[in-house]
């Protein structure tokens, strides 16, 4: 079983990563306490891995609190909702939340406990192949905002991130291509070889291969906490995490949280990441194409829905927290395996990504 | 003009205190971005100083929200209020809000601060008493729940906090009282002295002496400070600043926020707290009537309203932040200028007390 550790001093936590973790309470040994824990979960996930999970913590008397699923939760009314089962039920400081669930119940459960009397200890038990890879590694929480994705949030590190692979098998396949778009972005900016490697074993993901699987989960986490550890507060290179996320967010949003999932918009927005990198000279067209193709290869769009005016998108682009003094900044692809934050290109060639022309 | 600093490392700010600093924008030096600055402020301070501040931050091109006063609002519906402004006018991470005004504004745009984008940059200026000894200094941000006061926050430290005492001279007397409980809290926690000297200087803060009220926020602000720098996160020693809260929260969240200062509240507390003191044996009746007395001068409550049974406070008490394992930790006086936080004590003891039955 692989175990990472993410090294940020007194916040530093493992990442445990292989198949049938779910039920291994160990792995939290010292962790807990009794009458102190609260599972939160939603009700995708309750029917298939609640009753397993609470099993396992029997000795800490959990309690559970079931969300509504989806994106389109993931706001203020939800969290109160948390807040008011917590309350409630009398939870107090030495209280730890576990998230059990994707990255809308991560992104939940993390920011209820940063903002939770001011801060109380979570775990992330991510079930999707994205919260795996991504949203439950590296402390970041938030809610959406009817303004703006993830607009209102903390950076709250986890005690622990429990990936148990044998969840993967429930998913439905689009949240699987979902996942890998995330997977696929961290080869894109730090590891030409891991890029490589998904281009060859893109089928055996799909089929969610034990091995493979463990395999790319591990890889993609190393890359994400390599870049968390030395940027926790996003001041600098953990920015590059970012790479086309300011054209999904924009498509998220603009088409209504829910709509797509987050790794098809950011699918899209590698793509037209990709493609703005080869108007600036930094990607060649052979390179956008490659990206492309693995893309779509591991089932995922290329291009923003036909529904949304460049227009319509560029206005939600404007509200992305890389935004300094009012300029747009994004990560683009420099060649394949690196990437740049840069608000160094012109208006025009945006424009020219957005609208889709020809490079 | 006095200026303390509190030592958190790439944290620490400075305090600074003393008559007329509102018009002091150097004292901002190199901490505003022109166009990413937001004051903050509510309708009854804003037509006494907003024009003043903003004029003399007019470099910066400050926008400016008023939000509804008093404590009634210190809840979601104006968070987000805040930040349904900051997003539509496009405020990005590089942002600094100013929290023009007392405890519920400072409370709401710290809170802000440290959500928005995930954590944004923020200022307190107090113009309140209270808020100028105790809510602005330490980082404590929260808004109220209905199920509890201060339940839903972060630990966020501002950029630095300017207390300009002449804003004194508008405030409502009850509020000046409300301001010096917390005054008082300080001296007899942790320094007998000071405890004695507003024995004897009372009646000049009630009336607002210049000197003696930059001495006593001074004071009362070195205090807080020495805790604050000692134990940021109250693990340990910053509970001691609790004395009289747990008494004073229950107060004010079971008739209703709003109804009775918070600084009267905890006025009553301290009494209760005391009170308790006693029954331990830990404070002398002569020391407890000493400290009644001087809340008394200072127009201030010893004992909680006529409306409220015991049982009503006690059951608002149990949702205290201190609660440990399901138990009650109380902050008591040992003597005048010590305290302690102790969950040793008789649950009949704690019944008396409430009760108001002779010792």
């Amino acid at each position: 079983m692989p175990t990472l550790t993410v090294q940020l001093g007194t916040r530093s936590y493992s990442i445990h990563i292989g198949a049938g973790l779910l039920a291994r309470a160990e792995l939290l040994e010292g962790q807990l306490q009794k009458d102190a824990v609260c599972i939160i979960t939603d009700d995708n996930v309750a029917p298939l891995y609640l009753h397993k999970l609470s099993q396992a913590l029997a000795a800490f008397a959990p309690r559970s609190l079931v969300l509504p699923h989806g994106e389109p939760h993931k706001n203020w009314r939800t969290l109160d909702f948390i807040f008011r089962f917590l309350l409630k039920n009398s939870f107090g400081r030495d209280a730890t939340l576990i998230a059990l669930g994707g990255g809308v119940v991560g992104d939940l459960t993390g920011f209820a406990a940063a903002c939770y009397q001011r801060g109380i200890s979570h775990i992330q038990i991510p079930t999707t192949l994205l919260a795996q890879v991504d949203s439950s590694v590296g402390g970041k929480t938030a809610i959406n905002h009817r303004h703006g994705k993830n607009m209102i949030g903390a950076f709250h590190q986890p005690l622990a991130v429990i990936a148990d692979t044998a969840t993967l098998t429930t998913l439905p396949p689009r949240e699987v291509s979902a996942g890998l778009a995330e997977i696929i972005k961290c080869g894109l900016i730090s590891d030409e070889d891991f890029f490589l490697w998904l281009e060859t074993h893109v089928q055996e993901l799909l089929a969610l291969d034990p091995e493979t699987c463990v395999h790319a989960i591990t890889r993609a986490c190393e890359i994400k906490v390599a870049i968390v550890s030395e940027d926790e507060r996003e001041q600098g290179r953990r920015a590059l995490l970012n790479l086309g996320h300011t054209f999904g967010h924009a498509i998220e949003s603009a088409l209504g949280y829910g709509e797509w999932l987050h790794g098809e918009a950011v699918a899209a927005g590698i793509a037209m990441a990709a493609d703005m990198a080869v108007r600036m000279d930094w990607l060649k067209a052979a390179e956008y194409r490659r990206i492309c193709r693995l893309l779509e290869r591991a089932g995922l769009p290329c291009k923003p829905p036909a529904s949304l005016t460049p227009m319509r998108i560029l206005e939600h682009m404007r509200r992305d927290k890389k935004v300094r003094s009012g300029r747009l900044r994004l990560v683009l692809p420099k060649g394949i395996g690196q990437a740049v934050v840069s608000d160094d290109f012109d208006v025009k060639m945006l424009g020219d990504t957005l609208a889709g022309r020809p490079v």
